[in-house]
Formats: C-alpha cells, sequence, structure tokens
C-alpha cells in the first residue's frame, strides 16, 4: 500500500541525513538507539514496548528529570518494511485493537540519496481541523527537533 | 502478530461450514460472492471498495430496496493472509488514515476441521462499554445470521 500526501490533512518533514540507510533503520528500530533522539532534549524517552511488526506495539514515555515519565506515544505499527519504511497509528494500540483515541497515522519512509538518505516523516489525519491542531501544536519545530537529533546521532557515529 | 481473545473486550461468533477453506477464503474476497451474503437478508449489500492488502479500503453500503444505499461499513485491511485470516478496522479508512469515529477491529479466521472449515469471526473493541453496547446492538443475531448466510452460500454450491 502506497499513501500519498494530502497537503490539507497531512504535515511533513524531511531531511538528508548524512548517513547510509542501514545506519538509519537502526537508530529507528535499535531502541537505545531511538531513546536517544525520539524525543526533544533535554525531555528523556523510555520505550515500553516497540514490536517491530504489523500489529506489534510501540509504547513510548517522556520525562524531564529522568525519574517521572509519563505516557508519550501508544499506537500500533502497521508496516515494517526494512530499511525502507515504517508505518505506525495511534488509532490501534498493540494487537490491532482501537484505542481509546486517535490522533495520527505516521509514516517514515527512508530512499537513498546522493548524500546519504533522505528520511520523511508524514503526519497523517482524519480531516483539516487535526491536521491545524497539530500544526500549532507544534509539529514542524517538534518533528523538526527530533529529526535533526536523529540526523546528528547517526552523523556522529 | 496473533491476538487473543479477551472476554472482557471481545465478541465473537464460530461455526464449522461444510466446505474447503478455499471456498470459503474465495466467498469472503470475490465482491459478487461477498456482496451475497455479508448483510442479513433481505437488506441488499454493495462493496465499494475491496482492497484487499494491509492498508487498502473496504466499504460496504447496505440498502433495504436494492437502489437507495447508505453507509454500512467503512473501514481498512489490517492483514490479509491468504486461506488464513483477515483483519480489518473502522478505525482506519483506506491508506491507513484515522477515521472519524471507530467502534471495532475484526479478526476473520480460518481454519481446517474434519468437516470442512472452522470459521471464527471476533470483534475487537477498546473497552467494555463498546463491546457490551455491540452485544446490546445485535452483535451475535446479527454476525450470526451473515456467517450463516456465507455458510449456506459455500455450502450450497
Amino acid at each position: 500500500m502506497t499513501t500519498s500526501f494530502n497537503p490539507e490533512l497531512d504535515l511533513v518533514v524531511a531531511r538528508v541525513i548524512a548517513a547510509p540507510r542501514p545506519a538509519v533503520w537502526n537508530a529507528w528500530t535499535d531502541q537505545a538507539s531511538f531513546e536517544k533522539w525520539w524525543v526533544p532534549a533535554p525531555e528523556i524517552c523510555r520505550v515500553r514496548d516497540m514490536d517491530l511488526r504489523p500489529g506489534g506495539s510501540l509504547r513510548t514515555e517522556i520525562s524531564g528529570d529522568g525519574a517521572d515519565f509519563r505516557p508519550h506515544l501508544t499506537g500500533c505499527f502497521l508496516a515494517v518494511e526494512e530499511l525502507e519504511r515504517i508505518v505506525f497509528t495511534d488509532a490501534l494500540v498493540g494487537g490491532w485493537r482501537p484505542a481509546e483515541t486517535s490522533f495520527m497515522t505516521a509514516v517514515i519512509a527512508m530512499k537513498d540519496h546522493p548524500d546519504g538518505t533522505e528520511y520523511t516523516a508524514t503526519a497523517m489525519h482524519r480531516n483539516s481541523p487535526d491536521r491545524d491542531r497539530h500544526e500549532k501544536l507544534g509539529f514542524h519545530d517538534g518533528w523538526g527537533t527530533v529529526t535533526r537529533q536523529l540526523a546528528e546521532l547517526v552523523e556522529s557515529s
């Protein structure tokens, strides 16, 4: 299944990362690496579940001090295509069960680029008000920041 | 991803159908056959989308007179495993986009049985109130009826 970008419903951040695709893929799929970039510093991330298969649970927590953690993302993987694409949604929890509330589906795509890897993260919403709300909540700042953190992590290693 | 039945959140209908699995699978995945059993007679079903792949759209309509159709199910396939299992949800629409509202994820399973095919349809809900509401709305009557219709269709052909 391919998904196409709908500017009225979707938001996207894209960045060329100066590292090969396997390095970017590993930084996404290795829990310890993922925790290093998934939330904007100095906030701290903890992965509770990362069951990388369709129907698998993705659950992260966030903390300001590294002691008290609160829920961050609770979702479900929909597609995991090695070195290519990861799709997850917060409309479902692990095992594909409907979630109490839902906001978005995210599509993470990785492609070869002359300078490394073209990394694209798209957030799909159910309607324009949700898209606009996400934008006002700081989508570009937040997702832009963590994508920069991802790039810095893999470019420095 | 396997899913396990949770009696507090899920509802299930099961039936042994006196026909081989490929016949049951075909009655599910061939649109013209599917329309013959998917809604309780004498209501009439029309398939708008049946894109049998993860992320594909499933959209059906229902009519009392065959002229005026209204929306019935709008959802998204999550897993399509030939002759084995079909998973879909109304929490997402085609392309995995979050739906305006959501109620359930359905898991259709087919297994060999000495008398034909063991057919199981499980509806997973987000919480007990939704499960109980679905039961009061006539889950067992409705899903039981269409499963009987499916059985009669494939057993007679």
